[in-house]
C-alpha cells in the first residue's frame, strides 16, 4: 500500500514496520501499521496504514508534563479515511463500527478524507478513524508523540509504542 | 513532479504552490517551489519542490521569542538532494554552488538524500540544499516555520513567506 501511494522507505525502515494492535488480539479489525519517520521534543511524523475497515480504536491525548495534549493533522495519501471526533454526530455514519466493541465508540462527528485532504485533531479531543472499502495511507504530522499516554474508551488497550517511536531529544 | 512522486494536492492547494525566489530574480539558479501543508505554533510540514541545480540559498534558523530556532527534518521523495550544513567540508562537493553567489556559500558538509533517506538539522545550523539533477521533491517535517526570521548568508536575501505559511495558533 506504501508502495502504491508512492512512498519509499528504505530498507531499514521496511524491516522496522510497527504492527499496532493494542493488546486486542484482532489486528485486522483494531489495529493498524505504522512507521514512524521522526520523533523529536518538538515534532513528529508518521506514515500510517489502515487495510479495508481496519480501525485506529477511539482515545485521546492528555497534556503531558505541563505541556498540552498531542495536536495532530492527518493528511490522506491514498485511499479514504472516515475519521470520527467530538461533536454533532453524523445521521448516518459511514464507518463500519468493529463488532463487540460498540460500546468504546462515542463519538461520531464524521469526517471524510480523500487523497489530498487533511484535518487537524485539537488536543485533549476524543478521536478514531477507520479505512475506507480499500483501505487508506495516511501521513500524520503532530506535535511529540508520547503514545504511552494516551486514553483510550477500551480501558483494555494498553498502548506500548515500539522503540522506533522514542522520542530523540 | 509532485505528481511523479505520487503526492496528491486538493485544487486549492495546487492553485496556491508558493514560488520563493528570496527576492533575486534568478529562480532556476536561487529558489524553490513549495507546498505549506500545515503550519501551527507547535509543527509545520511542507512539501518542497526543486528542479534541476536549483538551490536554496544558504541559511539559519535563530531562537525566536525564547524558542531554540527552527528543528527540520528533510526527507527525500523523489530525485536527489545535495544538502550542506556546518562540519568538515567534502573533498569533491557534488552540487554547482550558483554562479555569481559563490561568497554567500560558505558550509560544505555533504548529505546526499535518496528518495526514502532523510536528514535532521539541528537549530542555528547553516545549511543550504540543491536539487540534483534531475531536480527532486522533498518532504520538511518541522518545528514551527518562522521563515521571515531566517538569516541568510546573502544578506541581500529577504524572504517573505506568503500567507500560506502563516502560522496557526
Amino acid at each position: 500500500m506504501l508502495e502504491r501511494a508512492g512512498i519509499v522507505l528504505t530498507e531499514a525502515e521496511s524491516e522496522q514496520i510497527e504492527i499496532a494492535d493494542f493488546g486486542l488480539g484482532r489486528l485486522p479489525l483494531e489495529g493498524l501499521q505504522l512507521i514512524t519517520y521522526i520523533n523529536t521534543d518538538r515534532y513528529c511524523a508518521k506514515e500510517l496504514v489502515l487495510f479495508p475497515r481496519q480501525t485506529c480504536p477511539e482515545h485521546l491525548h492528555p497534556p503531558v508534563g505541563g505541556e498540552p495534549g498531542k495536536l495532530e493533522t492527518f493528511r490522506c495519501r491514498l485511499g479514504q479515511v472516515f475519521l470520527y471526533v467530538e461533536g454533532e454526530p453524523a445521521s448516518d455514519v459511514q464507518a463500519v463500527v468493529p463488532e463487540e466493541s460498540e460500546a468504546y465508540y462515542t463519538v461520531f462527528h464524521e469526517i471524510v478524507l480523500h487523497p489530498g485532504e487533511q484535518y487537524t485533531i485539537p488536543p485533549g479531543t476524543k478521536h478514531w478513524f477507520q479505512g475506507g472499502p480499500e483501505g487508506a495511507v495516511v501521513s500524520e504530522f503532530s506535535s511529540t508523540s508520547r503514545d504511552e499516554s494516551d486514553i483510550f474508551t477500551n480501558l483494555a488497550i494498553v498502548r506500548m509504542p515500539d522503540e522506533s517511536e522514542e522520542v530523540i531529544t
